[in-house]
């Protein structure tokens, strides 16, 4: 037997995480969607956050549906705020507006922005929660990750022909993937907060970090940030005007990734090089790697990656692969550290 | 509009390929399946080529078929041979047989076997050929490999980590890719009629380069080839007596290609080191690439490939992708070298 209420609640629901999917990934805020219906169960609102200082999703939602929302029932991917942000708290505007019920995916694992299931089921309203749960974390995953942890989710991403080069004997690297290889970097740097190199592939490659051949631009472009003792030359490409730079004099990676976490950026890209990312992987903290192999062979040149400590095949760094695909000519591997794995499962 | 008889033609030479592809790959006979309609166009017989020694599948399907051939039709997946062989030429069965037509995939490319056709029109019988002929040039792939170079086709096969490493910095290697990936090397074993290594490998892993684990065993094992002037000790596992072994004590892997060449081993597996792989690569002598990379990192230790003499990116040895898979934890990823691309397009 069907529940037609659930195959009801499950429709608007999931329209509700697709307008929340259309939200900027990089915004320090969650991605959220909500959909309002009038009390005869008919669509009257939707809306979804578009970034920090913009609305909330159910404040959109109601101002869409305007005093047809009274009565009503709201569904929101996030369990509305209890807290008074820029835009005042969702509850108050879902009580003002006299919706009888409130369905929402997930809680707030934000403890300042939680609570407000509470109050509107102390105010009389009916609340249900955990609808297509798994779904709306993975809509927030790198957002939940940050509040959890205090720390980025750390995406390493590398490049390597088949045998594990990132460049030739004598440096050269231009280009070891292909076109399409390259267009996938640049969607990957859009959807992320900041993109980290250390100062030694800053001054070896001396690379912009911008994000170029998106169809749309960008709300704004990633921080870029440069960790390391070495100094840059004022004329790096690093410090052009097309995106803001942040340097981290230290290497202590650890501390300028807890700040970047303080500063709202919950997607940090990792791009080498491999002395960096042989510090922070062996210090647990790359969540996710995405790597491209190119089709290619060298024999000799620059390593992938650099010493990890690592000497016993026992020691090896356990990857569980979410995903494996060929763009252009390259295979894409994206894979997670196994402890990683555990730990969101 | 459908042409009926082409429509029944293409499931006879369908039927005829798949039995061509039960015949034992490695042997060095080409495969062939051969189906033969009565004068009513009636399934009679079915053959294939069991192996070198058995009946050549023409003869096997009309032995099956009796008196019903006379009037009828054979489709055959190779040309038919018109040199007198081990079993007499398939030609002179065909005509003995009283049959009127004879439809083949591919000519023969052998030409000590060519020349069938030609007899058989002489003699009055119908001949078609070309029908599904990219087909049935893929059944015998390797085998026309070594008919068209006088070397086997190569492939060589590697495991490493996907930063590129073959072994840990202590030299352990065991395992690096995970049980399904050195399953499917055993499958891949199987098809091949040897298994190259050097001497370096043979002396650091000492390998048996056996097959094990297949479902049915195998009409007999592949041949155990050893490259290189360093003497191994007769306790090696190479020495073993469950399949033959063959040292080419010199480095001219062209040299002991083409020996093998003439003794009928048209797929041959390289399986390492990096020095022998490194060589036979720059001699352009490897034909596909089968990588399995593990989701793993090391950041030191053996590289999968020794020094190539490339010194800049673009003298990379650039592949082509055929074949990108999941194999359980493992990437295999399948190529081709351009040159051969270019060569079998």
């Amino acid at each position: 037997m069907v529940d037609h209420r659930t195959q009801v609640d499950l429709g608007h629901m999931r329209r509700a995480l697709e307008l929340a999917a259309s939200g900027p990934e990089a915004d320090p805020n969650p991605r959220v969607g909500a959909v309002v219906l009038d009390s005869r169960g008919e669509v009257a609102g939707e809306g979804f956050h578009r970034g920090a200082g913009s609305p909330h999703a159910e404040v959109e939602a109601l101002r869409n549906a305007g005093h047809r929302a009274r009565g009503g029932t709201a569904y929101v991917t996030l369990e509305p705020c209890a807290h008074e942000g820029r835009t005042g708290p969702c509850t108050d505007a879902l009580l003002d507006a006299g919706v009888a019920r409130v369905v929402f995916a997930t809680g707030d694992p934000n403890p300042a922005a939680s609570g407000g299931a509470a109050r509107l089921g102390a105010a009389g309203v009916q609340v249900d929660s955990g609808l297509l749960k798994a779904e709306a974390l993975a809509v927030n995953r790198t957002w939940a990750h940050r509040i959890r942890t205090g720390r980025p989710f750390v995406t390493w991403k590398f490049a390597a022909t088949l045998d594990g080069r990132s460049a030739a004997e004598d440096g050269t690297s231009q280009w070891i993937t292909g076109e399409e290889a390259r267009n996938d970097v640049h969607r990957l740097r859009a959807r992320c907060g900041a993109i980290i190199v250390g100062t030694g592939t800053a001054l070896t490659d001396d690379p912009g970090l911008t994000v170029r051949g998106l169809d749309a631009p960008l709300p704004r472009p990633p921080l870029r940030v440069v960790i390391g003792r070495t100094p840059l030359p004022p004329s790096a490409n690093l410090f052009s005007g097309e995106a803001p730079t942040r340097v981290f004099p230290h290497r202590d990676v650890g501390r300028a990734l807890r700040q970047l976490a303080e500063d709202g950026i919950h997607h940090a890209l990792l791009e080498g090089g491999p002395t960096l990312a042989a510090s922070l992987l062996a210090n647990g903290l790359v969540d996710e790697v995405v790597a491209y192999v190119a089709p290619a062979l060298l024999g000799a040149g620059r390593a992938a990656v650099g010493s990890l400590g690592i000497h016993t095949i026992g020691g090896a760094v356990r990857l569980h692969p979410t995903s494996v695909s060929l763009v252009g000519e390259d295979v894409r591997i994206i894979a997670v550290p196994n402890h990683q794995k555990q730990e969101t499962h």
